[in-house]
């Protein structure tokens, strides 16, 4: 694969590479964005980064990089933004594993937060990520108060309610062990994942300055990848093992959640995911700029081993 | 007490008067900000209303309009920030009574939301009421965008770390049980519950249009109202009974938590809270605008029973 090469961007033609300087970049970025240990309260800055350092894909961030870079806006552009985004699925992830929540002890390969500390401390690491998300992005110089406010907006809509992320965590929470519909599995699931993904194109677009027509084909885009990052994240659920995923393997099963391999099966779920792929790079064709690098990573959504 | 008259605001020359507006306008529009409970998820919605229209006291958003009102600040641009800063209130009291932390079961009178419905709705609740809040001032048509991003930013501040309620909860909770000085507890006092009362008064000035002096003397008013709220409360705490209080009474003592009364006494508390209250009117002093609202807000607090 070649993508432009530039000054600014994660330089490489090659995907790998690029989702590997979008690990450095946004790592660095979010190292500035969190209190240090040695700032009180200590514990919380902790527990914080105890998460958010755990050595995750950094797929949302990659994201933002990725759209941002097809519509050429300066890296610098994107990276509160992109920190931003990381530490909403976070905090997101920290109150999901809690005991009265999804009650797990293993994430991105090591004890979730409330193990490491204590719940109290967990819910409001929790808590104050998702405000430094917020404060990250009102506080971004690089950006136009218009742009940041349209930003924070979107976020906020993505991670929020009805249409959003805890939205989907409700819906998700209420679906345990009751039966549902092909049409309950997609809404749950474009709420808790699906909204923040398609949240990460759109930002890199408005960034990018992309017009109306670009805005939309990107919203679909990123709509339809965070729907199939969904269904192969079920589908690496019940075929991968803990060690693998570096998160406990086949919890949905054991929570009776509402996943696709659970109304569809293995196979069909499989060949669902081939053809959303298929559909999410024809979404491309709409947007006149370099579009290699989108089409390659629902391409790497789609074979991800995990 | 005389206040001005205008037609866009609480009308009175009484402040209790005003205080009852204010709580009527600040439920209006907050009603109109979170989804009915006919939306889905239904039981996230009714869980938000269960708490946030609780009969509180509104006395942030109260100190919001009434800043704003000193600097004749049309009441519309006031509302949905007066509503973010409640909402965030809200959640701070919604998580902070979960079992893992305070482990409340009463709350403004009737029954906590972890209580009432269940702790993974209850911590939802919370997340997403946060996140509402900076949705209704990232949406707010009334303000300008350099405004908006003015004030996220400050409530942000406020409410994360390492100086705001975030990090005092944290603080708090490590106290617990342990000797701490006087520095201390108020160091806690400041984050916990004074930045986010003094967020309150610089919102009304910044949306008010405060030149930087006023701003400076309102930041320093409403920090050290913010400070004679805690220490009131913290007294009422040890003075009145559950059922004045419409929350569980001694509970700081049971807790062994780090408040006024146990390292000072009841008696010097007290003198704290008179010649605290002195102060904040004192500080009014640098402004030159009908400050008497403001002087009657310090003095109602010195005062409140509950």
């Amino acid at each position: 694969m070649l993508v432009r090469f530039d000054d600014n961007y994660p330089v490489t033609n090659h995907l790998d590479t690029f989702l590997d300087e979008s690990i450095r970049l946004v790592d660095e970025s979010l190292d500035k964005l969190i209190p240090a240990t040695d700032v009180a309260p200590s514990r919380l800055h902790e527990a914080i980064r105890w998460s958010l350092f755990a050595g995750g894909k950094r797929f949302r961030p990659a994201l933002v990089f990725a759209v941002g870079r097809t519509f050429d806006a300066p890296i610098e552009k994107l990276l509160r933004t992109a920190s931003a985004v990381e530490m909403i699925h976070t905090y997101s992830l920290i109150h999901d594993d809690l005991p009265s929540m999804d009650n797990d002890d293993l994430r991105r390969g090591r004890e979730t937060c409330h193990k490491k500390f204590d719940e109290a401390t967990a819910i409001l690491a929790g808590d104050v990520l998702e405000t430094l998300a917020f404060q990250a992005v009102a506080e971004d110089k690089t950006l136009s108060a218009e742009m940041r406010i349209v930003l924070i907006a979107e976020l906020a809509r993505a991670a929020g309610t009805p249409h959003g992320m805890v939205a989907g965590q409700q819906l998700d929470l209420e679906a345990e062990g009751q039966a549902v519909s092909v049409d309950q599995v997609e809404e749950i699931h474009r709420r808790k994942t699906g909204a923040l993904i398609a949240a990460c194109g759109k930002a890199g677009a408005i960034i990018g300055k992309g017009d109306a027509a670009e805005l939309d084909a990107i919203s679909t885009y990123s709509s339809k990848l965070g729907l199939l990052f969904q269904i192969t994240d079920d589908l690496l659920d019940v075929t991968q093992t803990t060690e693998d995923l570096g998160k406990t393997a086949r919890k949905d099963i054991a929570a009776n959640k509402a996943t696709y391999p659970s109304v569809f099966g293995i196979k069909e779920s499989s060949a669902l995911a081939a053809s959303l792929c298929e559909e999410t790079i024809a979404t491309l064709n709409r947007v006149d700029r370099p579009t290699t690098l989108l089409a390659e990573i629902a391409t790497h959504i789609l074979e991800r081993g995990s």
